[in-house]
């Protein structure tokens, strides 16, 4: 690690003039990104990356601390300063927001932004297989783990199925498992955007910062669709995984 | 759309103080990553969209070409401006970056912008399952349709496996293919990236751009790996999907 961290600064260093330690800032966010650093690995201490890099400690702490605030570092008391654990979610396992935190020892938590009943849209009916003017009801929500904002989320779900916007406390799987509604499959498309100023005021990022849209479509083994979602999640916090097979041979 | 373009518009214009082109290439930009906009959809025409949002058509015009610029609209003469189709690759399904493009009548193409034979490093031979010092073969290329710039790869290969460099010419499973080996399954991990200013040059895209990063590694039946691939994918460009399933009751 300490010879691609020297040789990647120096090569951060020569592209552009800028103060050093927004270069160091930049050569651990790469190594991170690139999986040179990986998830809960410890960082060299604040003296020796100084050393290393011929820099000042005020500048490494500086660098540091742009880091820990972005969520890519982490600092635990008295151990160090470690590469922050990305959250691993399946991309062929329909698993829940909520489910999926608290397997980690983590408090989800959902702050409404919006929530309430609404005659649906001809972009929601096509998604939701209803006809125009039935109802629906909409939940925006600013979805957290520890006080952390992890993604925003807009769900729709046929009113003709939940029926109560408020049966939705914090998870809707929950409010679905209570009412005895089971989703079997979904199906998921995911897109790279760059947060909008308005998302990225919410999610408490820099505009433009990276992220995943993922929109999503649910089913009840009838066949009936019971949610639609469009979810923005933050880029630096998720990893998403599957297993792929081949196509059968023809 | 026409509604939705009227008052995203005006809070564009609200949110800051940029010349009017900005605003409309933002509102168009927003309106497509959101799915106002959908891929082949018809633009209005410059006059109605001018008359639409009080605008000269110098100034639409100039909103235009920005997004026909960064791929998200293509113009087609005499027929007008349309968002443009983005390329949709399965998440579940292991496919080949050569057969999905050729499947659109798209022209895809490698440059090799690293080319060779190496020793394993650490990162490697933990991906490959290889000893220390086992020989790898790496192709560092450059993937393009119709001239587009879509994707940087990084692939390494056991040299048991493939031999000689040379082999891969276009395609990497084109090679597999003549030398009768059939990858079987994969693991694949992605996560959202902003492209750092040496990709963004390579992609002739401004740095900071939207990409997908993906990480892969293909099986054999017996469980060999033959393959380690770092992909950096546009983000305008590609759209994953997967079919997803719920959890086995337990």
């Amino acid at each position: 690690m300490q010879d691609y961290l020297q040789s990647e600064f120096r090569r951060q260093s020569d592209a552009r003039r800028a103060p050093a330690y927004q270069h160091l800032r930049r050569t651990l966010q790469h190594a991170i990104e690139n999986g040179e650093l990986t998830a809960g690995q410890a960082l060299p201490g604040e003296r020796e990356l100084g050393k290393l890099l011929d820099l000042s400690r005020v500048t490494v702490r500086k660098a540091i601390a742009g880091l820990v605030g972005d969520g890519l570092l982490v600092q635990r008391q008295g151990a160090g300063t470690f590469v922050a654990e990305r959250i691993v979610k399946s991309f062929s396992r329909l698993t829940s927001f909520t489910d999926d935190l608290r397997a980690r020892g983590l408090d989800p938590r959902s702050t409404f932004l919006e929530r309430g009943l609404g005659e649906v849209t001809p972009e929601e009916a096509m998604a939701l297989n209803l006809s125009p003017g039935a109802a629906v009801i909409r939940y925006y929500r600013l979805r957290t783990a520890d006080g952390v904002a992890l993604a925003l989320e807009r769900t729709v779900v046929p009113a003709a199925v939940i029926g109560d916007p408020d049966l939705v406390e914090n998870s809707l799987y929950e409010a679905f498992a209570k009412l005895g509604i089971r989703p079997t499959r979904a199906l998921q498309r995911l897109r790279a955007i760059a947060f909008d100023a308005e998302q990225a005021r919410l999610m408490n990022l820099p505009e433009g910062a990276p992220g995943l849209f993922i929109e999503r479509r649910t089913f009840l083994d009838d066949g009936r669709v019971v949610e639609f979602t469009r979810s923005f999640y933050r880029g630096d916090a998720y990893d998403f995984v599957a297993e792929l097979q081949s196509e059968p041979t023809p």
